[in-house]
């Protein structure tokens, strides 16, 4: 497969109709040896996610937050464009790259109770496509409307196969009223193209509220009643593993519990971008690295 | 006691400083015989509510959800004032008054199982201070922020004392992840007294969105420190009792779960209405009755 050709096996964006597609990648790549049993994979195959709870320890968790906290003062006023605000407001919402910006979430990307789990399951060395922190303030914190991450990658940043897992360590106690990540269970298995088209630098604006891209509510409502919604809960120190496709979202939080987390995207090197599929100029470097240089996992 | 001369025993939005003040009245007037078990009766002076699963049978919720779907179809781009929209849309969200405007919802409000439930509760005769129903619909219901009730029947309409009950009815299946309602327990048993002025007409706004009669931030954390947050949950047909000083809220909804509730107010015969406590005129007769002639339960 040459890149700068890539066949487009998920067009999405493309009209006035949405679709349904069956996914054509495995969600598993292999048999592996690693941290993860055959049970944590089938899990994660049938599931599209992975719920392990307690991976770090409440010192590592601890040391997390200060971390964390760090990241928080700097970004105040920040006119950074990592540094994303909340809909209507200025009260940060997310930091993008900390990875890159901060030695010490550097340090947690390549953690090897990660870094090992993302390679069992795409087969392949990886590297990071994408980090975060999203900050999900309580009585202010908004939702996160539904979205396949990989939709998003593939139209936007050229991600050419479902090979790609997202991790979310959780900062704090995740319960179902502050704002918690629901998935759609098993929904990885199926793609929903989404109508409209791109607008040119659609980033400055999804990042705080996502307007194209966006599912249409009949593929919505097949998901759920084919799968139901499940909201996964649990202490602090838990990671959240799940697959690049899986349908996700989250409620508002107004309780004054806050639910911040790290997000780190681990991506296979065989899976490298390509000129993004909507024919737009790809998106800043923040969001998708796009430099084989930086896979240094 | 006068009731044009009544005293504010629960002054709020009277400047610029919030306060927690301990309730001054019973949660559980008397020990009269009635529907509520004494379990149940020690459950809701304790915490301040009560939910009744199963309350009411598959084919009343039916028919409810049929009169709903009447009320619905009617609100569709009207212009009374009853019907209040999403903030920013023009989605329905709620309908006040339905027990006036639509005979069903009269006789549901005068449901032996409710009335009943409210007259041992409250230790008098009542009669329905509000009535609305709440679509909270998929996709697109929006939160509704922390409040008590009382708070703004006590500054805005003027009700003396905390002697009042509202009965939610679900007609839909309440999870963790469709918006459901939140409350603070053992919360009934403060009165937080609000910042701010009220500005004039602003139901209009607060319906929508509320931005005075706003409980401050370090009161929230102050009682969720203390009691934490429920979510009760149940199928349709159940109903929830609440106290009206209780403080309760919900978050957004963007399942596809709508999570439709009528919500009918009962306030205690020896509790009516005086001229608001914040001096200002009173609001309009849909979400707050004030004719004695009107108890005619």
């Amino acid at each position: 497969m040459s890149l700068l050709t890539a066949e487009d096996v998920y067009p999405s964006r493309m009209g006035d109709r949405p679709a349904i597609l069956e996914r054509r990648d495995p969600a598993i790549y292999g048999k592996n040896a690693g941290p993860l049993s055959s049970a944590d994979l089938n899990h994660y195959r049938d599931n599209g996610f992975l719920l392990l709870e307690n991976l770090f320890a409440a010192a590592e968790v601890a040391q997390m937050r200060e971390d964390l906290g760090r990241i928080w003062q700097h970004s105040q006023g920040s006119q950074a464009p990592e540094v994303i605000c909340e809909p209507g407001s200025d009260v940060v919402r997310s930091v993008f790259a900390v990875h890159e910006s901060d030695q010490a979430f550097n340090r947690w990307s390549r953690d090897p109770r990660l870094l090992n789990a993302a390679r069992q399951v795409l087969d392949s060395d990886v590297y990071v496509h994408q980090s975060r922190i999203n900050f999900k303030p309580g009585f202010t914190g908004q939702e996160f409307y539904w979205h396949s991450d990989f939709e998003t990658w593939h139209v936007e940043d050229g991600m050419p196969r479902m090979r790609a897992l997202s991790c979310s360590i959780w900062l704090d106690d995740n319960f179902p009223y502050n704002g918690s990540l629901m998935v759609i269970p098993h929904s990885h298995q199926y793609f929903v193209a989404c109508m409209g088209q791109t607008p040119k630098e659609h980033y400055k604006q999804s990042l705080r509220r996502q307007e194209y891209g966006v599912p249409d509510q009949d593929s919505l409502r097949w998901l759920v009643e084919r799968d139901g919604i499940l909201m996964p809960e649990a202490k602090a120190g838990a990671a959240l593993l799940f697959d690049c496709n899986i349908m996700h979202g989250s409620n508002s939080n107004i309780t004054p519990l806050a639910r911040r987390n790290v997000f780190f995207v681990y991506n296979s090197v065989e899976n490298q971008l390509v000129p993004p599929f909507s024919g737009a100029e790809p998106r800043p470097w923040f969001l998708a690295h796009r430099d084989p240089e930086l896979v240094v996992l």
